[in-house]
C-alpha cells in the first residue's frame, strides 16, 4: 500500500502525542450533550445507572450479551439499556430531520451494502445517527473518539437495540481506546467500506494498521477541524487514498455551531458557572468572526457594554458598524468584568493583560482551543489557585487580587454549557447525507481528494429542519427560475455564498 | 394588648394553615442562590460539608459553642465555619453598597442600641446584611423564613463570628421553624426593638405568643409580597400596632427583581432544564408586566418569535409597539414551542390549553405565585408523569404527546435558576435604610401604618450601587436646580414616578 | 367674577409676554405633521395651494362664503376645500378611534347641547376630531393655538363642511392670532360650555375678557404642558373657576409621545437634517426618562456607542441595566458625533461644551424646550454662522471647526421630523373623552381642580387603538377577577402604576 | 480591431435601447446622495443656484470660460462654482479615506501619467474622487452616467478648479448624454489609457466608436451591476480587449451598500415617503440575502412584526434563527400593512397579492431594479391612481381600497432616502485604489478578464475606514502569524471569506 510510508507513520505518531497533551483537540464542532458537567449531573433520577457503580471490573474482561444473545459489542452494562433508550427517543423528537431521512428512503435504501464503521461521541443524538444509518440499509460498527464523553446507557440501548455494534464506555483507558477502535475494523468476515470520523483516530488507526483496506473504502466523512486538518495535510502530500467530505465546513453547519449557537452558549457558560449579572457589565470578546458576533450580540442583548479587538480590519469594520467600540485589548483591560478570546489563536491574552485585570474579573475562552489564554502563566508561585466550583478557579494575587478562570481556559461552551440537540442534528443529518453521496457517487465523480459537501446538499440538510419552525419555503415560477438563471430546486446560491 | 383579638388568631392560623400548602409563599423577590438546586450541586469542593452527612442527630439536641466559647445560637455544624465564612467573603466583593455602608456610618453607628429580631432566607447575602447591621450598632438574633434555604456552611460563620446569634439550618421540621423563630424572641434580659421580616412569619409569632413585645417595638420592616399584603390588612383592620416599611414596593428593587433579573434568568431557568435552544422558537407569554416585559425581550433578542397576551389594554398596547403579536392563548396554543407565565393571576394555563399543546411543548412559571399553571388538573389517571431530571416532569398523554412541565409550575427563576448577588444587594441595602430610618425617625413621622421607602432613600440605594457600574452621576448646578423647583441632591421625581 | 382679580390679569400679560419670546411654548406634545417643513414641502401636487399665492389681501378683510352661503368663519382660500377634503380622509384611515367613538355613539349623542370651543393647531387629523366632537352632538367654533401652524386647505374644508366654525390662516399676525381668538368667543346668541385649549391662550382670552361667561363652562380640557402648568398655578391660586382635565399626563399619552415617539423621531430627525449614517457613530444622549430612552433604544439599535448622563441615580441605574455607559458629559465631548438633549432642564450643552466638541459633532434637543442647548452663547462675533439647510446650521469656529446645529436648539422631532397620525388619534381620543366625561359628570363629581383622566378612561383609550394592530385582549374570567379583586372590565392597575 | 464584430455593435444597441426603457438601470450601488428629492429640495439657501433658472440656452450653445481662461469643460453655469466648492469641502470631511489617500500619496504621484477617461453620477463625492485621482498624478475627464443625477453646482466647482474637464448638466437629453461622452475622448492630442465606468455606457461608446482607443488602455474600473453583467458577457465572448476591475463584488462594497446602509435606509424611506409609524406594524420583507436581513434587523428594532419569504433553504433558516417567521406571501398578504421587495427577482408581488392586500397597505422595493414589484398590472382601467406626495401615489380599487406605492416600484432607498457619504466613500476609494492597482501592475499580473479587487485592497480600504469610528486594530506578534500561518500585514482571510 504505497501511500502509507513510515516517514507518514511518525507522522502520526506525533499527532497522537499531541492529542494526548491537548484535551481540546476535538474542536468546537463535535461535542454533544453528555459531556457537559452540570447537564448530566442533573438527571437526578438517574441515580441507579451512575458510573460511580461498584462494579469495577473492565468492560473489556466482562462476558456481554444483549436479550437477544448477540454479544458482539462491548459496553459498560447492558441493563441501562432500557434508560438509554428513552434517551434516545426524547432525542428523536429533536432530530427531524433524520427521521425525515428515515422515512424518505425507507423503500430505497440508500446504503444497502454499506459497511461504515464510526468513531464519534456515542451520545442519544449519534445513536440516532447510527440507527438512521442502519435503517438506510448499512451495517454498523462503532467507537468512541473521547474517553470520557460515552453515555453508557446509550451505548447500552444501543448493544440491545443490535442495530449497532458499539465499543465504548465512559472513562476508558488510553489502551482502552485503540482496543475499542481495534474491535470496529479489524473483523473476521467484515470489512468496513465507509468511514465516519470525528478527529482522525479511526482514520489514522487504519492507515497504520490496515492500510490495503482502502482499497474497498468508497470514502470518509469527517467531522472535526483537526480531522480535516490532517486529512488536507495527507490529501497535499499526496497521500490521501479516498476521497474525503469535510463536513466541517458546510455553511448551515458553520452559522449553527458558531454564530447560533455561541449566542445562547455564551450566556449559559457564564450564568452555569458564576452566576454573573449581565446588565450593566463591561466586556470585552477578542475577535469578531462569526463566534465573536454571536456573542457580542447575546451580550449587548442582556445590557452589557462590550468592546471588540480584531486584527482583520474588515471584521473590525463590521464591529464598528454593529454598534461595538473597537480597541486593543490594553485599552481597556483595566475596567472591564469579563474577557471572553474567540480568535482561533494563540496568547490572545496573556499574563501581562491578567496582570492588569480588575479584582473579580471573569476571563473564559470561546475560541477554537485552550491556547487563546496563557493559562501556563499563571502557574507561578506568587500565585494562589483555589477552586471555588466545578470548571471555576480563582486565581489569587499576593495582593489579594482575584481573576474568575473558567474551565483552565478551555472552550467554554464545551466544558460548562450544552450544544443544543438541534444544533447535533444539523450536523448528524450533514454526515448522514455525506455518506449517501460518496456511497453512491458514480465512479469519477470524486478523486482522492477532500471535498466540501455540494451547495445542493447543504440547501438540503437546511430544507430538512425549516419544518421545526413550521416555516414555508416559497417556490420559484419557471419564469422566475429563467430570470434568475437556476434551477427550480437549487442550488440557488454560489458554493462560495456565505 | 389591645390590636391582638381572638378573631385575628383565628386569621392568622388560617394564614398559617395556608403557609403549609403554599410552597411559594416567599414570592419571587426574597430568594437566594443557595436555593438553585444547579448552583448548590455544582460546588465540588464543598463534598465534605454536604448535608447528607451520617449525623443525623437534630441541632436542637446538640451542645453548640464556637472557638470563643460562645452558644446562643443553634445551627447545624460550626466546623464549616471557614468554608461559610469564604462564601461571604465573596459575597461581600459583590454587595458594595452594604460595604459602603459599613464604612460611612462607621463613626456614627446608627443603630447603636437596636435590637433586631431577623427572620429570612439565610444565606452569604443575608450574611453580609447581618454583619452590617452589627458593624452599624445592632444587637441581632435571626431565623430562617424558609426550612430548606439556609446555607448550614453561612450559618456556622456567623455562629462562629459571633455578630449574629442564628437559629437555623438546612432542613428544619415544621416544629423545628417555630421552635427556631422563638428562640430568637424569647430570650432572659432582651427585648427586640426591630423587626426585619421575609414573609410575615416571625411578625405573626410575636403578634400571637408576645403581643406586649410590640411596646418596645419601633418598627417593621417586610421584604416579601405576602407579609407585605397581610401588614395591609392588619392595617386595614386597625390592627396594625407599629411603623412598617413595605420595601418590596419600591421602584429599584421592583425594576431589578422584576424587569432586568428575569430578563437573564428567564433564559438561564430554560438552559438549565432543559437546553433548548431559542433561535425560531415560538413562545407564548402570558402577561406583559415587568416580568413579562423582561422575558420578552430576552427571548426576542435570542431569536424567539414571541406572542403575548394580556387583560390590560394599556399594557397591550405596550406588547404591541414592543413588536409581540398581541392575541389570546388559544390562538397560538397549537403551535407554540414553550408557554411562560408572568401574571400573577390563577389558571391562566388549564388544561383544555395542556390538552391543545403540541407534543414537547415546554411549560413554565414566572408569575409570583404557584398559581398560575393549573397543575392539578394534570394529575389525572390517563396522564403520566415522568421526572426526567431534577425540577423536570414529562406528562404523556395517551397518544404518546409529552408536555414538559418545569418545577412542577411553581417559580421557574427560583427553582431553577439563580438570583444575582448583585440584585440580592439592591434588596438588602434597602433593607438597611428602612431600619435605620424607622429606627432613627423622630417621633411622629410614622404612625402604625405601612409606608413606602421615601423616595430619596430609594435613589440613595440606587447611587450606591453605579460605583459597581464606574458610572459618573451628572450634579445640578444651582441655576438648574432652581430652574426645576429641585433640592440639588434629591429626590429627582414624585413619589409616583416608576 | 371673583376669581379674576386685577393681580391675575397682570400675571397673564407676564405670560403672554413670554409667550412672545418663546416659540417652542406648545411643547412636545401638541404639534401636527403639518408644522414639518419637509413633510409640507413634499405635496408635490399642492402646488396650486400654496401660501405663497399672490393674493395678499387678509383673509379678515375678504367677504368669505362656502358653497351653502355660510359665511360664520374666516380663512384663507375657501377653494382648497377640495384638497383639505382628501387629506381629512386620509386622517380618518388612521385615527380608528374617533371613527369608532363616532360609529359607537351615533343613537346617544353623549355631547349633544355641548357648545365647545376650542384652541388648537388646525390639521387634518384635529379636523377629524372637531368633525367627531360634531358628530357626537356637539357644536364647534374653533381658533389655532399656534400662528405658524394651520393647514389652508384643512381648514377650508372645514369650513366648507360647515360642522366647525373654524378662524384660523397659516401666517396670523399676534393681532390675528387674538382676532381669531375673540371670534370664537364673542358671538352673539351662543356661549361655550365647554373649552378644548392647548397652550392656554383661549382660557387666559376668557378669563380677561369675557371672566362671567365661565358661569356655563363645565370644564376644561388642557393638553399642553404649559396650559396644564397654568392650570396647576390657577387652582393653587384658588382661582380655577371649573374643573379642569389634564390630559397631558395619561399614561396612554406620555408613552407614546415620548418612549415610541421619539424612538422613531430621532432617526427621522437626524437623517432628514444631515443624512448621517448612525453605524458606529458615538452619542451622548443627556437624560435618560421616557425620551431619552426611546432615542438610546433607537440609535443602539442602529448600530450606533450610546453614553448617557443623568442627574437622577435611578435612572442612571436603569441606563446601566439597560447597556449604556453611564458619564458625564466632559468626559466624552471630545470624542462623540453627535449630541442629544432629552432633559427638560436648562443649560444642559453650554458653551463650555461646544467649543471642547470635535469638527462635525451635530447638536441637537429632543427635550421640552429651546432652553438645553444655551444657543445665546453661539451668538458671539468670533463663530461664524452658515445656514447650509433648512433647520441646519453650522457654527464655524476661528480655526475651521464646524459644529452641526439642527433647529438651532428647538425640538427636534418637532422642527424637522413628523408626528405620526396614529399618535394624534391616542392625543386626539383623550380629549374627546374628557370632553364627553366632564360634560357628562354628575354634579358633584369634579371640583374646581385639575383632574387626570381617570383609569379606566386612559385603558379606554387603549383599548379603542388596538384592532389598528389586529390585537386580541383576553377577558377575566369571573374567578379570576374574584382572586385579583378586580372588576372584570377594568380599571386593571392603581392609578399611580406607569 | 478584432473583437468588435458588427454583431457585437447590435448586442450593444440592444443594450441601449434596454437602458431607455429602464430608469433604474443604475444599481443599487451607484447612486448619490443629490439624487434625492427631498435631499436637495432642502437646500433653502441654494435660490439662487437653481436649476429652473430663466437661462434656457443649451450648456452646448454657450461660450464657457473658468476663472484662468481655460474652456475645456461643458456645463450648466460656472457661477455656480463657490457654491459646489463648499458642498465638495463638506463631502471631503466625510471621505477620509480619500484624504488619507492624497496624503500619503503626496511623493509617489501613483497616477502619474494616468489619463483616465470617466462616466459616473457627477456629485459632490466624486469630485473628491476626481480630484483624489488629481492629486496622485492623473489626469481626468469626465461625463455623466446619468441625465438627472449632476449636481450642477459641483460640475462648476471641478470646471473652475481645472483639475477635471466635466461634461455634464442635469436635465440633458439623450443626445446630450453621447455628445457628452464623446467630449471626453474624442479629444486631440489627448487619448485616454484607463477607463472608471459606472453602467457600461461609456466602456461601450469606446468598443462602438472608438475601439483603436483600447491599444493604450490599460484597464476598466467598473462600478455597476449592470457595467460588471456587461463586461462578465463580453468575457464570455472572448471579446473583452482589457483587464477589467469588478468593485463591485468587493467585500466591505457589498456589506456596506446593502446590509448596513439598508438597515438604515428602509427606515429613512419609508418615514420620508409615509410617515408611517413602525411600531406594532407588520411587515413582509421578501428576500433574506444582505438587503433583506438590513431591512428585518432595522423594523425589528423599531417594534414591528416582521414576517419574511425566502426561496433559498439556507436564508431561510437563517431567518428562522433571527426570530423571523418564514411564510409564503400569500399566508400573510391580508394582514400585513408594509410589503417590502428585496429579491433580485422579478414578479414577486402580482397583482394578485396586490388584489389581497388591505386598505392602507403600503408597498416598496429595496431589490434590484424595477422588477419586483408588477407595476404594470396596476395599469388597468378599473384602478384609479392619485398622485399624493412625491414618489408616493395611491391605487384606488372600485370598493375605496387604496395601496399606497412607493416610488412606482422602483428602488425606495434611492428615489426616497439618501446614500450616506460614509458609504460612497467606501465606493469611491474602492474605485481609486482599483485604478492604482491597474495602472501599475506588472505586465501579466492581470489579463483580458473580469477580476475581483484582492483581497488585500479590499482590507486596505476597510483600514482606511476605521479611523472615522476612533477604531484601533490590534496587531499579530510574530509568534501569532506563525500560529495562524498568515502574514502581519494581511491578508487575513481566504478570497472568499465574506
Amino acid at each position: 500500500f504505497l501511500f502509507c510510508s513510515s516517514s507518514q507513520q511518525i507522522q502520526f505518531a506525533d499527532q497522537k502525542q499531541e492529542f494526548n497533551k491537548r484535551p481540546s483537540k476535538i474542536g468546537r464542532r463535535s461535542l454533544s450533550r453528555s459531556i457537559s458537567q452540570s447537564s448530566t449531573d442533573s438527571y437526578s433520577s438517574a441515580a441507579s445507572y451512575t458510573d460511580s457503580s461498584d462494579d469495577e471490573t473492565s468492560p473489556r474482561e466482562k462476558q456481554q450479551k444483549n436479550s437477544k444473545g448477540n454479544g458482539d459489542f462491548c459496553i459498560k452494562n447492558i441493563k441501562q439499556a432500557d434508560f438509554g433508550r428513552r434517551e434516545i427517543e426524547i432525542a428523536e423528537q429533536e432530530m427531524p430531520a433524520l427521521m425525515a431521512l428515515r422515512k424518505r428512503a425507507q423503500g430505497e435504501k440508500p446504503l444497502a451494502g454499506a459497511k461504515i464503521v464510526g468513531c464519534t461521541h456515542i451520545t442519544a443524538q449519534t445513536a440516532v445517527l447510527m440507527e438512521t444509518l442502519s435503517a438506510l440499509g448499512a451495517q454498523c460498527r462503532w467507537a468512541a473518539c473521547n474517553i470520557y464523553s460515552t453515555q453508557n446507557e446509550v451505548a447500552a440501548a444501543l448493544a440491545e437495540g443490535g442495530e449497532a455494534h458499539v465499543f465504548a464506555w465512559k472513562g476508558e483507558s488510553e489502551d482502552d481506546f485503540w482496543w475499542c477502535i481495534d474491535r470496529c475494523v479489524n473483523v473476521e468476515g467484515w470489512q468496513p467500506n465507509m468511514i465516519l470520523d470525528d478527529g482522525g483516530d479511526l482514520t489514522h488507526w487504519i492507515y497504520k494498521k490496515y492500510p490495503s483496506m482502502f482499497k474497498k473504502i468508497k470514502g470518509i466523512v469527517e467531522e472535526s477541524v483537526t480531522g480535516v486538518h490532517r486529512l488536507y495535510q495527507l490529501s497535499k502530500a499526496g497521500k490521501l487514498c479516498v476521497p474525503a467530505m469535510n463536513v466541517n465546513d458546510s455553511v448551515t453547519k458553520q452559522k449553527f455551531d458558531n454564530l447560533y449557537c455561541c449566542r445562547e452558549s455564551i450566556l449559559d457558560g457564564l450564568k452555569r458557572t458564576t452566576d454573573v449579572m449581565f446588565g450593566g457589565k463591561q466586556v470585552v470578546v477578542c475577535g469578531y468572526g462569526e463566534v465573536g458576533k454571536g456573542c457580542c450580540a447575546a451580550l449587548k442583548a442582556m445590557g452589557s457594554i462590550v468592546y471588540v479587538t480584531e486584527i482583520d480590519p474588515i471584521c473590525a469594520l463590521q464591529a464598528c458598524m454593529d454598534g461595538f467600540r473597537l480597541v486593543k485589548l490594553n485599552e481597556v483591560i483595566r475596567q472591564v468584568d469579563i474577557v471572553i478570546t474567540c480568535t482561533g489563536n494563540k496568547n490572545v491574552v496573556v499574563r501581562e493583560n491578567l496582570d492588569r485585570m480588575k479584582n473579580g474579573c471573569i476571563v473564559c475562552n470561546m475560541g477554537h482551543s485552550n491556547t487563546e489564554i496563557d493559562v501556563a502563566s499563571l502557574r507561578t508561585p506568587e500565585l494562589t489557585w483555589e477552586r471555588v466550583r466545578s470548571q471555576v478557579d480563582h486565581v489569587i494575587w499576593p495582593d489579594g487580587k482575584r481573576i474568575v478562570l473558567l474551565a483552565e481556559g478551555r472552550l467554554l461552551n464545551l466544558s460548562c454549557s450544552t450544544v443544543p440537540t438541534f444544533v447535533l442534528s444539523i450536523t448528524a443529518t450533514t454526515q448522514a447525507l455525506a455518506l449517501i453521496e460518496l456511497y453512491n457517487a458514480p465512479e469519477g465523480r470524486y478523486k482522492q481528494d477532500v471535498y466540501l459537501l455540494p451547495k445542493k446538499m447543504d440547501e438540503y440538510v437546511a430544507s430538512l429542519h425549516l419544518p421545526t419552525f413550521d416555516a414555508h419555503l416559497t417556490e420559484l415560477t419557471d419564469e422566475q427560475a429563467k430570470y434568475l438563471g437556476l434551477n427550480k430546486n437549487g442550488p440557488f446560491k454560489p458554493n462560495y455564498y456565505r
